[in-house]
């Protein structure tokens, strides 16, 4: 067993149910990277893939156990989102971002709105998808009877193509601020657009989200329009920031292990290294260790910020302002070095492999494709800014979709 | 007129004839450029593209006016290599091969074959391309009456599909040494595959050339086996190198206007940040400082190393060892800062454009795909090696073919 | 209380008695900052300093509590030294290295020579320094009767001025390998040279020692020469280590609290800036950020190491060579970021505090010199080695005296 | 002759008056050298070497020949403050300023001016010093009969201990801006107070300068209060940014030359690198190949900012505010680049010649002193921004006193 899941199992309590689960993302994983080079290439819903990962029970982890869920903690599903993603980021991404739903349900919702929205997602193996881009106003909520009207688009929708149910979010006139609500995707005037193209995390069927008319009642409105977030629901976006630092890391990890493997197998000396293999390079060696440097500390701080996270997220609605931003600082520093480790790894890795390692047939540039991509979420430099605004005057990151 | 070419035009002797090859090289670029993107995806062999860059008439840029050619500075061809390769760096990269391989002769051959081969190449309006990997020894030479018999592959064959003549590189078992050819690509015997599948670099037409009993005449042999280089002979992979610095030039400074482009057009001010437009905000103001001081230092090191090239090649056969080993050390510093500008601006341009700009419509991912795969040619530690004892110890680099 | 040492206390086991020794070290960090900027000038041997080191009792922590000694883990040990370090890391150092010489007679002694050595250091609050340098090998042992007598010297002697006693190692020429060995510092023959005239750590006592015709008897003999040391006693480079990046941690957090204090108090903002407060410059903030981010991991993966060395120190011979190396892997990981962070944090702290901060009378230029000095311990080239091989080969370091 | 100067050979013209006093600053280098060390320790006023400079005739370089000057160009003037910078910063930046305020009589006097105070200059061979920080406002001129009272203290005045005369800056309440002026240090009612205390450039004499109702003649005002500066006064800071890059070019090629001659010398190869000579370890000399590629492309820009300097000066009034743009990136260029090569390879140089070459007897932490308290001038950040900006949107930095 790598030293890398030594380290999980000391920060993780591998009750038995947990550890099946990992074990059966393990497998998954497995399964993803068999087609993943080839996935990549073509782009587009990966519908059957989507379909395993519905069979493979992984949708009810974040689901409490009394709503038939799995209950797990939040450091066994990033644990889980950081293996997906070595193998398949973007499929990693569509499940992280289908818990990331989940959460919001526990956050923003009512009793009911839990209880009858994660009972639903248990019995019918529902899959969420999101569409609440919070930069993005052009879908505007019209108070209609019983609830409201959305007209408009919503862009980079990850996960809605193939979703049972959206998270999205409206734009309601009347109070000037957004409303945060359930829907779903079936719903009469929703359409969803397969029109992803970026080049890289192709597969996560990010595409934009059209509502023309589409009636949305009061009982699906997790936030109303006007209400100021409670310390609890901006938590929201801290889980999203750390499930990112830990799509990074996964990518950095895939990355890691596909050049350690070709270098050890398949690469040669350098003519005039004095050395018969690459493995003995010193040059290589040394690499190997500053790109360790990078993967390890962005992982440890990963694992660190996931059980604050979990201790954060299980005092509900008594977590208090301080708390949530001690957690946001903790998150901003994973993310920061995840977001460095993932574009560095992916990058130099081929410094250590050399030109033959290039071949398409190896799809190597997909790790630097996706995290590239897919690090372009939030701009880096306002989280460095943050940390250092933390570290200069004690000051806590605003709240925000983003920080 | 951008500074850029300011600083070239300080630096180039602009007579008259040598301007006009520039125009027409732009010319060229801005037709290169409208079908750059869509070509890189489909890969394979650039037949109508390859047919403007030999009706240019700049594929006799380098052949001495004597026979019939521009002769052409190395400062001149050089730029002309980095003005192609900022719109499209893989024909760049066949173009400057051609004169790569005219070269050679220049400095491998006798009177004879630089007059009978510069005379077809003009009248002939002839493409050459590579197939001298000189780490590649499966092609093996057998004497036989009046030349040799060449059997086996050559792999990493810049420009050998659509090629009609090729230098080659032969391994020649009696005395343990390689010799080079010139040859026609038609000869009986040779095949050219064409089964480059980089992920980069697409269309330079890159693949293996299969010999099966082919038939090289002596007069074509321009170094024979067991030959001892000449100081003069050992330039070739100087030039190599140099254009190599200057292709990854060329693709740094077309991801550095594209971004720049992105962030002046299109880009949107972060949400946070405090000002109304991209090109206000000091995070991006200052990422793009860092950006010009990758790219500048090394075009103006390019540019002066060229100058020491024209001043060495020149002296032909009077050219020294110590001579040679200066233009090492100018253009190992060269390569290795055009190395770093390539990858890190065409990796970094998306920190300054946001996650919209990686639209595959754009095809911006190209320029790290590109400079990804051409700067594996042969490994930046081992320049940095050669640097490092010149500084320590005044040593100069032993001539081989990447140093 | 600050964030980072809220960190430490999730990691450390405040039982009653450490908290108490962490409060005494607290305070006596706070004498010893009084004078540090004065005494880091003057240089020599801080003969009052270190009295008051010694009656704090904290010379103690290590010993076993059944000896009259505190028992104290390893991660409280080495908060300590990071503690007294941001205030003075020259006397930090002779505090670690103490600890250190005490861990030598635990690892490599037998029961009796614990007992014994031990007791005498708790009942007369004994100072140990170090003469072990294992690179010099001009300190001769040759075997008399019931023990050695040692000639020669031994350099880089850290807290050899005004020790009690010191463990030094030696050279028997009989059988090519080292003894190591306690003795008192006054032992006739023994003359240590004040004589240490670093730029930096300049009280850290490390002189030379003269060994003249000096006898050792054998039960002082703590591993006899030709003796093959046991996966424990290697632990003693790993404890060594751990010292340096917790040292230099506490160099580059005290760099860091002089300079946020300095922006905040007396730092101007640029004229050009914009902002009326450097502390709302966005470069600044931005920059604190950056070196947060380095700060903050090194001293995570530094508290993980000294959770990891507690667990393997306290298996005792049961140690194998497995968990030695997998100690080793975690310590280098700490060390590197430790020295990067040292290095950059008092390097670049005057970008963030400006021209005025230079002024001698704050002494800011010591954190670099201290810093400098101490990380050329042993060359982090090897360390980035040593973790490359490990990444690319699963292979452990080889337990030496620097890995 | 080492290949740096080789370069700077080929970039400037020797006529035969400035080769002579190239070698007499050589000179003049080679005796500061032998007591560099020393004089950096004990800092305070070096009379005796700045007579040395007053004799060496090096002081009316920067005069025209027609007022008895040498009339020496820029590119060699700089040249000169490199070579002296590597053996003695402090000194060099003392000289550099001489010049400094010689041009600034150029850019700002009249004709009747330039004639008397350079013949002044020549005839009594005056040493020049600088009371004109333009950030400091507490310097008020009040007007009177003929002139002016200046009344107020003057900070940062480089080279003001031990000069003839003074060029300073004063704020005038009336108009709301600054005069500059000419004025003799023995002037009654000026106090010169050596209290510069800095931890590096210790002998620059950068004391405070106090005004005590000091008579200032019109004749003498260079500038006059509310006076819009021409493009040609604006030259100015230009000047004094580029013979910045050019001082922290000398240490940082002090400090390279120092590292290489003990590592050639007195390094020893580590004890696991499998190599017997330090200037044989694979690391040591990838890293002297990256410290080589942060001094040459500084010292190539440098060059060729120092030619610009010298066209653009020459047309006197005729400049533009473009040329003058121009001009300052090209400076600025230089500046960012060289601040980073004098920071790094001070810093860096320890770890190839290791612990031992911190001994006080080599002095060698007087390169990283004296690069990090000089390159506090003006903020690094603020000269990537006008590149930046310079970069995204063609616009030249805002003439300023930094910029």
């Amino acid at each position: 067993m790598s030293r890398r899941l030594q380290t999980l199992s000391d920060a993780i309590d591998f009750s038995s149910p947990e550890n099946e689960m990992i074990a059966i993302a393990a497998n998954l994983a497995d399964r993803l990277a068999q087609s993943a080079v080839e996935r990549d290439q073509t782009g587009g819903h990966a519908a059957t893939e989507r379909a395993w990962i519905r069979e493979s029970g992984l949708l009810t982890l974040s689901i409490p156990e009394e709503f038939g869920g799995q209950g797990a903690s939040w450091a066994t599903i990033l644990q889980i989102v950081r293996l997906l993603a070595k193998a398949d980021s973007a499929l990693a991404h569509v499940f992280a971002f289908h818990h990331l739903q989940i959460a919001g349900i526990e956050l923003y919702g009512n009793a009911q709105q839990r209880r009858r929205l994660y009972s639903a997602t248990v019995a019918q193996k529902l899959f969420w998808g999101n569409a609440l881009n919070p930069l993005d106003k052009r879908t505007i909520a019209t108070r209609t009877q019983n609830g409201y009207l959305l007209n408009g688009i919503k862009s980079f929708s990850s996960g809605s193509v193939g979703s049972d149910w959206l998270t999205i979010s409206a734009w309601d006139e009347a109070t000037q601020s957004a409303l945060i609500a359930a829907i779903p995707s079936t719903q009469p005037g929703i359409r969803i657009q397969a029109d992803w193209d970026a080049f890289g995390q192709r597969q996560t069927d990010s595409g934009n989200v059209h509502f023309d008319h589409v009636f949305l009642h009061d009982d699906l409105v997790l936030q109303a329009p006007g209400q100021v977030p409670t310390a609890q629901a901006t938590l929201r976006s801290q889980i999203a920031q750390l499930m990112m630092a830990n799509l990074y890391l996964g990518i950095a990890s895939g990355a890691f292990d596909a050049a350690r493997n070709y270098t050890r197998d398949k690469a040669r000396a350098w003519f005039s290294s004095g050395v018969s293999a690459a493995t003995e390079d010193p040059y290589i060696q040394h690499r190997y260790g500053e790109l360790w440097l990078l993967l390890r500390p962005a992982t440890a701080l990963a694992d660190l910020a996931a059980q604050e996270l979990e201790r954060t997220f299980r005092k509900g609605a008594l977590v208090t302002a301080t708390e949530r931003g001690a957690l946001a600082i903790s998150v901003a520093e994973a993310k920061c070095l995840a977001h460095r480790a993932g574009i560095e790894v992916s990058s130099q890795m081929f410094e250590l492999t050399g030109a033959s390692s290039t071949s398409s047939r190896y799809g190597y540039d997909r790790f630097w494709r996706n995290v590239r991509v897919h690090t372009l979420h939030d701009p880096i430099d306002y989280k460095l800014r943050d940390l250092g605004r933390y570290a200069l005057n004690g000051s806590v990151p605003e709240p925000t979709a983003y920080s």
